[in-house]
């Protein structure tokens, strides 16, 4: 996995020997986006298919499930991975880690058909507004709000991506900003703060964002800061999507309020990371008045009325229970 | 002056001798919010008055006072202020100094008056939301949205603030938690990007936000992300006030879109100064890609259509030419 923690400012290779390592991993997101975070946890539950000793190997598995997705709560991907890897240990371990390589394979193909898919909602001169990182970096390849984004750079369309710096973990600023350049797509970075004055000003022709999970209704669980920047979408008439392969799509949850929300360290509002000024070292300081509290969730709910429409492998659909069950089944 | 720039950190008067330093310190916002401003720029003018050579004095006090009006060109109560201070200037340096005294007091007064007026929209058990700070920082003693916060909770009802840290210069985190705590004020710091999320669950009872510049049809230009503030309460049927003096009233800006908006350096998205977490020292990190680009706006326009009303020190109106032609005249 690249190390996701060191970037922008370093780029480092993290690799995991350990089932236990690549949860933490999970926790502390060295790893982290959607599809990321589904092909880790599949690598995770083989690698506990792989450790565990013969005597008490269902024992074992079911446990080093439970680890797993006690890691993080709202990632549907992360579910579904660790679901379709366990099945496939409780034949043998060898089954569980081909499960796993072929999820991570279908990661990549569902970001190449996103990207495909979505790139012709992309008109040339096109300003794209996104939030938090769903792009190679949250993915395996490709990515989910950002594939149309890269399609439609290189099939020549001139575009400009407007980056959230997604306030609290700077996911926008750290590493969408950084993905962007590599990729030398044109982009600005703006406070979280300025989206709605930016629509405002007409200078947005489309908004793609990510999902961490999708219920049957088509509302989506995805990055803090989405369900604000929805509303402004709205009042300034600005299309708004969804991008997401339909691992991400969890039916069994009837809408958004049936998700869980997961709610991280007051830590990651109250200082801030980053690389000192002076000596370059990644340092961290405290950005709030000692003594603060703060409140941290990571994810918001959008209902589906305010998304204009679901980006996936499989085609644009609209966001609601009879699009979504078709979809499905296909 | 408290030095802003130092805060929470470290509690500093800043001592300015001369028009200059003054005009400097309102520049790089030692001194700042709508208040504090004017004060600091009617003190500016009646500094220029004193300095300006007998043999120069009309010309001399006529180019600081351009000077001290290139400094923030959004806030109003800086342009009231000097033309008033000016204006007395052209008497004689006591005389502006005599102005400037006055006006500082008028913004004392007018806090005074804004909390004892807001207080009663405050409710035993609320939870009261606000952004940036507009506090007794910004103004003269009281302040504009948080004089009404401070009132209640001394008058003994039981309230809470939800605190934006408000990006990019983090004022929420920095200013306001300070503020409250000196005051024994519950509150909770959250990520910009929470707000909405926070008013879906319904636990926001009431927004107050300052201004400042508040156009003749009551549209409002406040800190970058007032208007996305304003977007989630309306959706969530949150009442949405805006607290100011009458001099922050602009009557010559027919409406938000006359309102010049400041655009700051972007090195303020890039970079995040605060307390180092080891040694204590105040510390600038990166928190965004190298060489990424930013876009930087101060303030942004909330729709009086937006708004439930205006906090004045002579009550509340609605936020409509008629009312606020009427107040002005009061």
């Amino acid at each position: 996995m690249i190390n996701q923690l060191l970037l922008p400012y370093h780029f480092q290779l993290y690799e995991s020997a350990a089932f236990i390592q690549t949860v933490d991993a999970i926790r502390v997101m060295v790893v982290r986006g959607a599809g990321a975070i589904g092909a880790a946890a599949g690598f995770a539950m083989a690698q506990a298919c792989l450790e565990a000793p013969a005597a008490n190997y269902a024992a074992f598995i079911s446990h080093a499930r439970k680890t797993i997705e006690a890691s993080r709560p709202t990632a549907y991907d992360l579910f579904a991975a660790v679901e379709k890897v366990y099945q496939a240990g409780l034949t043998s371990p060898g089954a569980a880690v081909t499960a796993a390589q072929e999820l991570a394979d279908k990661n990549a193909s569902d970001g190449r058909m996103i990207g495909e898919t979505g790139q012709h909602l992309i008109h040339d001169g096109y300003r794209i507004q996104t939030h938090c990182n769903a792009g190679w970096l949250g993915f395996v390849d490709y990515g989910s709000a950002l594939a149309p984004v890269y399609m439609a750079h290189r099939s020549g369309k001139k575009i400009h991506v407007w980056v959230d710096e997604t306030r609290p973990r700077n996911q926008g600023a750290r590493l969408t900003a950084w993905e962007l350049q590599q990729e030398n797509v044109p982009c600005t970075l703006i406070a979280d703060n300025a989206a709605a004055h930016l629509m405002s000003r007409g200078e947005t022709d489309l908004v793609i964002v990510g999902a961490d999970r999708v219920a049957l209704n088509g509302d989506v669980a995805n990055k803090i800061g989405t369900l604000g920047l929805a509303l402004a979408a709205r009042e300034f008439r600005i299309p708004f999507y969804v991008a997401a392969p339909t691992s991400t799509f969890d039916v069994t949850s009837a809408r958004g309020s049936a998700i869980t929300i997961e709610e991280r360290d007051p830590q990651e509002v109250l200082f801030v990371k980053g690389l000192h000024a002076e000596t370059g070292a990644i340092t961290e300081v405290r950005v709030s008045a000692p003594g603060a509290e703060a409140w941290n969730p990571a994810f918001d709910i959008t209902p589906s009325g305010l998304i204009t429409g679901l980006i996936t492998e499989k085609g644009v659909i609209t966001p609601d229970r009879e699009s979504i069950l078709g979809i499905m089944r296909r």
